[in-house]
């Protein structure tokens, strides 16, 4: 009885970490939207919303990692109540980096808006970011869920957003070669179509935990990174 | 008499982890010092033995990771050790982080040797490097004999590092302008000098885990950050 007694505390204890989690990632999608519609329409006071709203997201990570400090420290889980525990920590960090690359989106934007239009690219951007927050979404939904179809979905769809990041790579080597003036604006708005990309890494880290939670697979060390702009020669 | 039992096997598990700790440092300290000197001497053979020691690296974090969710299982740690437990965590996460930055200059490295020298940059590189190897060298002696001095020392250290990539990029800009053929090395380049840069913002948050630990503070949120170029104007 009295182990009966301890199991449903802790599980109500998990429960109302994985609610600040949810929490947290509802701010976090709504991050990246907001962060990529601020660039593509040049909304210097949308980027300062979501500069200013990244300090909400820390403070949700600081607190997630309270709680789940305070459960182990006061339930001892072992096993897989532990992994469990330590899969929150985890995927709070994760959702606080996405914030933090959303924040730097934000702060390039408001540079950005100062210049002239270079391109159509801050579309193409709003898709892959549109595309990084559905992924986010599945993942956070996967995890609630412990959905492990939906996380491997997650995991391969990262593909795309890597494909979509090599094509804007090269876009932006094209307009910088056609066009000197091109190049400060370009080397920001390559940063930030990296920081999309590797807000799909992180993405694809949760949905990773989602899948080595349930079953107890660790995934892939060296699963294929479709990024090859760190091998496109030297002259394009 | 139990109770001082517990604590002193607690205190052996951690000396463990920190030892792993430790070799982890010491496999990363290297890397970084690989990763430049082959940037800089154009060592292909030296470049890829950095991207083979990776999985060295990944290794001994997972394995820290382990050993300590068994130790807070085990040893069912409260408050202070507990807090003790959770920054080993923490610190392995960091390590593994610049470790990865590392195996991505080695891969960059790859390509650039098959490219004309762009300029005299690489050297600049392997300064910046070499300070972020010191300023790790330092964070971990900080770690381990509980040093504040010396971690809020690196702590300011990393703005000279900043200051170094603020000058790298500039630098890159002009090379972009002056000849378009130095656009995609100078773009490998600057991912090379921003990869440097994060490295160092990785060591800091190591020392500012040490400050926590051995006054309770949390380091401030919004530390100044020096790298500025994210507010360079449209035209340089």
């Amino acid at each position: 009885m009295v182990e009966q007694h301890i199991a449903s505390a802790f599980d109500r204890d998990l429960e109302a970490i994985q609610a600040q989690i949810m929490k947290m990632g509802g701010l976090v999608e709504a991050a990246i939207m907001d962060a990529a519609r601020a660039l593509e329409t040049r909304d210097e006071e949308l980027a300062q919303q979501v500069r200013q709203g990244d300090k909400a997201i820390d403070g949700l990570e600081e607190l997630i990692n309270e709680e789940a400090a305070r459960v182990i420290a006061i339930r001892a889980p072992a096993a897989v109540d532990l992994r469990l525990v330590l899969s929150v920590m985890k995927i709070s960090g994760n959702l606080e980096r996405i914030g933090d690359y959303a924040k730097n989106i934000a702060k390039r934007t408001a540079v950005l808006a100062q210049g002239p239009n270079v391109s159509e690219s801050a579309a193409a951007m709003r898709r892959m970011a549109r595309e990084v927050e559905l992924m986010l979404k599945d993942a956070l939904d996967s995890y609630i869920q412990r959905d492990v179809e939906l996380a491997q979905d997650v995991i391969a769809r990262d593909r795309d957003v890597d494909q979509m990041y090599n094509a804007l790579f090269r876009e932006f080597l094209t307009f910088m070669m056609e066009d000197p003036r091109n190049i400060t604006p370009c080397m920001h708005l390559h940063f930030i179509a990296k920081n999309v990309e590797r807000m799909g890494d992180h993405v694809t880290s949760i949905a990773e935990q989602v899948v080595y939670l349930v079953t107890g697979d660790k995934p892939e060390d060296d699963r294929q990174k479709a990024d090859t702009t760190s091998s496109v020669p030297q002259e394009v």
